[in-house]
């Protein structure tokens, strides 16, 4: 804590994650202390543009033993993401992660036995839930029960390749776990929430370099069909969206409920309205769109409470942990399937 | 033929999707000789209603055994359809089905056969392609490579349950084929059109009674994952319409290419534009809302110059079979992998 304040320190900025993570606990009335990073990565110069005033520490140490610090932001190399939270944990600090959260089972394993050895919170900021408003909107109808039981979702999440913004190992399946353990995770996150499951299965996985053969450790296009006892999803990601498309991509979710429908069109409405954050709602008596950019993203504040409360509100300490196994599982099973040796 | 045109007969008005099929063919400059259905389906009064001057004849051998019928339209029970559809070849008619074409795996084996040894041409009107205007636009832009290959489709297909006009027979599995068979046979059509694909393997399947358990033998959900040589599918299907849509189902179909995205909005925007047909195109240099309400629906004038020339220009004979065999075995495996025994 710093003049009662939760105190937050930076663990790596190789992903541009790392400013809408760090805006959001700021914006929770968290206070930052200091950042470090190992190198000069691209998002660097745009991090120091947003952040001038606060100060790089030329050594880890300075932050992890630094006792106001209380959680730690993290947003290095993938591949380096679970050593430095466990690392943090056993300092005592709570850690945020930009997803995905690790890259391997072994990894998961080591940070779910830090975890209850710690006591630390180990949450992954799953941007495409928490850092949209039109999904908390989303989540508030369905608890409202707006259409029925949520017995169905699709999330659709095209990327914007963007090649000349990419360090190599984005390229590189050691650096990002693949292209369903990163950015399937999100979505994994999603139909855990909206159908209220604490687990499932993966039915199929696919993980596939279609188009994009001049990076040849690189997946291009993926998708994850999951069930639970509650309902059914299915996702589908990719680094294909085209260029005159004014975002980085075109995400949806589409909820299925016994009693109606909800689609989200999160970052634009091609050829619709201006702005973020639609939200379209069909059930018994209304069929409208709704704009939801003002419904807020209460996940920050949330953690910022559960630092200080010892709670877990802004997500179950679990479903953290399982969305990122079922990640690794589709994964693991996309690849067996396509036969590839890791 | 009659007067030059083509001599149309209609076997079975059980769906009222032969209320399309036959507009579709008189648009086209065909001409229509009698109608024969059993007993008096539902769809019969509003057969009846557009189509006032069209003679009914009590035994379907007045269709079958005029020699100047060429084409036959069959809609009636799906269970029905393929002895009828062999039937009417034997007899040297054309036929051109409702789907699905048939609800089995033998049936369909006789159906191949049966054509075969004909000659005839066996069709089936994909409606959710053939009469849909935005489809037609989308295939002149692939075709034009306005978004270069396609290497993923997305067809979601829900569908108003509306019990109040359903018959028994579209509450049993025998007299559908089951949801994959019906409503999913024709986004495996979509599929293997828009990845140019000529065979598919079925990645995975579902089908699930999830909320209408009032209806022990019935399916309101149903999903399929596919792939092929040239693209991967994704379908889901389902009987979860919410009333206030003021259409029968959202129908929407994503295609993903190399080089740009096209959506599909095919019946209603909701929150939207009015009317049908919205196109929504994405690529290096477009970002729009495409009016594709006037682009047609060639199906009808093409399958009538089929059966003028024996060409196959409406659809190839094999892509008939083809889908609706992935449609079975979809059904099959869903059906396999859920445990029911059939």
């Amino acid at each position: 804590m710093k003049d009662g304040k939760i105190a937050i320190g930076v663990l790596g900025v190789d992903h541009r994650h790392i400013y809408g993570m760090l805006e959001g606990m700021l914006g929770a009335g968290c206070v930052a202390v200091a950042w470090w990073t190992q190198g000069e990565p691209l998002p660097l110069a745009g991090f120091v543009k947003r952040f001038p005033d606060l100060p790089r520490v030329a050594d880890k140490r300075a932050i992890l033993e630094d006792s106001s610090v209380d959680l730690v932001l993290i947003a290095c190399v993938p591949s380096d993401r679970a050593a430095l939270a466990i690392e943090a944990m056993h300092h005592g600090k709570d850690v945020m992660l930009d997803k995905p959260g690790c890259v391997s089972a072994a990894e998961l394993a080591a940070l779910r036995a830090a975890q209850a050895e710690t006591g630390r919170i180990w949450s992954v900021d799953f941007s495409e839930r928490f850092e949209v408003p039109a999904v908390t909107k989303a989540a508030e109808l369905v608890a409202q029960g707006a259409i029925g039981h949520v017995v169905s979702t699709t999330g659709l999440g095209p990327h914007r390749h963007n090649p000349q913004t990419r360090p190599p190992w984005f390229y590189s399946r050691k650096g990002t776990g693949g292209i369903l353990c990163d950015i399937g995770s999100h979505q994994i996150d999603q139909f855990l929430f909206f159908t209220g499951s604490d687990d499932a299965e993966i039915v199929s996985a696919t993980s596939a370099n279609l188009a994009h053969r001049e990076f040849p450790d690189f997946e291009d296009f993926g998708e994850i069909v999951l069930k639970s006892a509650n309902g059914r999803g299915y996702i589908r990601v990719d680094w294909f969206t085209p260029d005159a498309l004014p975002n980085w991509g075109d995400g949806r979710l589409f909820l299925t409920g016994t009693e109606g429908t909800i689609e989200l069109r999160k970052y634009v409405d091609v050829g619709g309205a201006a702005g973020t954050d639609h939200l379209f709602l069909v059930n018994k008596t209304r069929c409208e769109r709704i704009d939801a950019s003002g419904a807020g993203t209460p996940y920050f504040a949330k953690l910022a409470a559960d630092v200080r409360d010892r709670t877990q509100t802004a997500m179950k300490q679990n479903h953290a942990f399982k969305a990122t196994e079922l990640a690794l599982e589709a994964q693991r099973l996309a690849e067996v399937t396509a036969g590839y040796k890791r």
